[in-house]
């Protein structure tokens, strides 16, 4: 029969992209492409512990259905993970949620009409722009540079603009560029929130992989009227199989929140959320978070000191603090996209993902995203070495 | 700051029936209102040993992402269990789901414009009127009998209707009726859809829970046109703190709720997917149903022998021959609802579902709904003894 699908769909892509990089077709590939943790870092004794943990201890409990909202005893221990980070909230602030991608979800549908309007960086994570597609949002795309979302462009498209329903900021070593929004621009884009009177959604999946000692201040932490969403994930600072996320909010916004997840898919996995909570009581969360810092950090340098030995002047790269992400520009005249697919690909068997995916609006079709997490400092060498003979080919 | 909220959020309810049937301010109450599996069923031992032997075996890969569809081995094992049914699919033809309930809103994301009109059994299963009310669905309600829904009212329903998107039917053991649509029923509302060209959502949580010998075939199994998309879980017959159920519908819905799954929450917990499937492959899962089957046919022989020992002849009820509800009709003039509040919790510390809340139009005030898997046989007698006490005070 041939199916009538709702509007909605019309905005749903098939993923072109995840199909041209299967990995499985391509088992030589050094890929840069995708957004994955580096799995050697998994504490994969320490969460079987958990897990066995939380059988003994909850039993049958463990498996059965559990409050959406999340256990308390996880949402009291992520208050206490926030409070370090200068944040205060309580058990009624926090709302786990299936990895980071639901709680965009759930916002998505919470404040979103067909044709709504949002103020995002461009370009942006395009995983948010996939719930933000499916409501045929209208976007408004602020230029990023090396301190994040360029402010005075903000504030020019706010004051033109009174109808932008929220503002969705990455401010900590965004995806896809690896910027960090300065302080000052932080100051001013909560300044300029309460001018306009308009809710900020402060996405950070990467806030906890800082490389230097310390992270600006996040959005949230200098909210007082309840307009910032905060979205964490354990899925790059621990796990992404668990998907455990979680958002920050004001009250009222969680609790309608939590009905909305209720009618969406109910809750996170109980026995997750046990593990998950048993893996706090036991194991030292800090100093994991310390080795990574340090792995991501080393990859990051390893992966800048390929690029500097192997590419021309003509291929511009950033330089993030943190994160897993960087972004390069090539010459005006190159199509990441095309150069991909007849050559990066199929000659020297590395991927990369092609920057025109996350603009908003007038994609800049000479860059590309690198993500240096997932791979082993051997392929961030070798892959970024056959990168460099392309580009000195052909550029 | 004041929300803005979409307009989605009109039809959420907060959700005021769960709060008052908080049974933490209650502890020695008897719920028959949730519709919760007996935890002493869970095989929590065969299921640690599974996430333990997930842990040995993947290893890192058990905490990494993982495909959205689902594992390709977890998947293979449901087209296996799927063929003693009857049905015929391959891998392509299921998608992993969060649980039952994310089925359901993927389906409405999908088919469902505001406004659109569905035909469902009335009384229906408040849990799929959540993602369908989130739309603002226009609700064709069908009445139910001991044989399911009333197919002559859908026939006329239909014809009066060629907007239908879709027909909404629980066939086995319904929420919240406990009714099975017959054989000639079933056949019949295939023979509706393919000549109305309807898709028909066939939501089976309870399925294998039967209590006699055999399942009459499910719409699934008679489908020749990729017409009907089967909801099926592991939360009623393995414990629903896992979140995994699936969908098996034709290739192309299977591809096309994959790209919206991404844009939603990307996929279920990857450990989960990979203990439930070691699971299967060391556990008895037949054993284990036919041990819920005699179980919960205990139980329900239990409730209603309870039943025939403590109500008067006003309160009727069904004998549901699988399951894990059955539904109460007080005589006409009484309100389920207020004598909850008012007599049954407070004074009997009982608590059952008022009816209500099921229907999609013109409730009937005077029905109930009432689970017999949750409970102990004893808190089944004591519960059943209690509201006797009160119906005797009051019908």
């Amino acid at each position: 029969m041939k199916y009538h699908y709702s509007s909605m769909m019309d905005f749903i892509q098939p993923l072109p992209i995840a199909q041209l990089l299967n990995r499985e077709e391509d088992p030589g590939q050094i890929s840069f492409a995708n957004g994955f943790p580096d799995p050697a870092t998994f504490p994969v004794e320490e969460l079987r512990a958990a897990f066995d943990r939380a059988f003994s201890r909850y039993g049958a409990n463990a498996l059965q259905y559990a409050p959406p909202e999340g256990l308390p005893s996880l949402r009291e221990k992520i208050c206490g993970q926030l409070k370090e980070s200068g944040i205060r909230c309580e058990l009624e602030n926090v709302l786990l949620t299936q990895g980071g991608s639901q709680a965009l979800d759930l916002i998505a549908s919470m404040f979103l009409d067909r044709g709504d309007t949002i103020l995002c960086e461009n370009p942006t994570y395009t995983g948010a722009m996939g719930p933000f597609d499916m409501r045929d949002v209208n976007y408004i795309g602020i230029d990023v540079d090396q301190e994040g979302m360029d402010i005075d462009q903000a504030e020019r498209a706010l004051a033109e603009h009174p109808e932008v329903k929220f503002i969705y900021v990455i401010p900590d070593f965004q995806n896809p560029t690896g910027a960090t929004l300065s302080l000052s621009r932080r100051r001013r884009l909560l300044e300029l929130a309460e001018i306009y009177d308009m809710l900020i959604v402060e996405d950070s999946p990467y806030r906890e992989l800082c490389f230097g000692e310390e992270n600006l201040p996040s959005l949230k932490s200098m909210d007082r009227n309840g307009r910032v969403i905060l979205l964490g994930t354990y899925s790059k600072i621990l796990c992404p199989g668990l998907r455990l996320g979680w958002v920050v909010a004001s009250k009222e916004i969680v609790s309608r929140m939590t009905a909305l997840r209720i009618a969406s898919d109910m809750q996170c996995s109980s026995i997750n959320m046990y593990a998950l909570d048993e893996y706090f009581e036991e194991a030292d969360f800090a100093a994991h978070i310390r080795g990574l810092r340090r792995l991501y950090s080393e990859k990051k340098q390893c992966i800048t000191d390929a690029m500097r030995r192997c590419f021309l002047e003509n291929v511009r790269y950033t330089d993030p603090q943190g994160g897993i992400f960087l972004w390069l520009t090539l010459p005006p005249q190159v199509d990441a996209a095309r150069l991909l697919r007849e050559l990066v690909l199929p000659r020297e068997h590395v991927a990369y993902l092609p920057g025109e995916g996350f603009y908003c609006r007038t994609p800049q079709k000479n860059t590309c995203r690198l993500n240096f997490s997932g791979c082993t400092v051997d392929q961030l060498e070798t892959g970024i070495e056959r990168l460099g003979r392309v580009f000195r080919q052909v550029l």
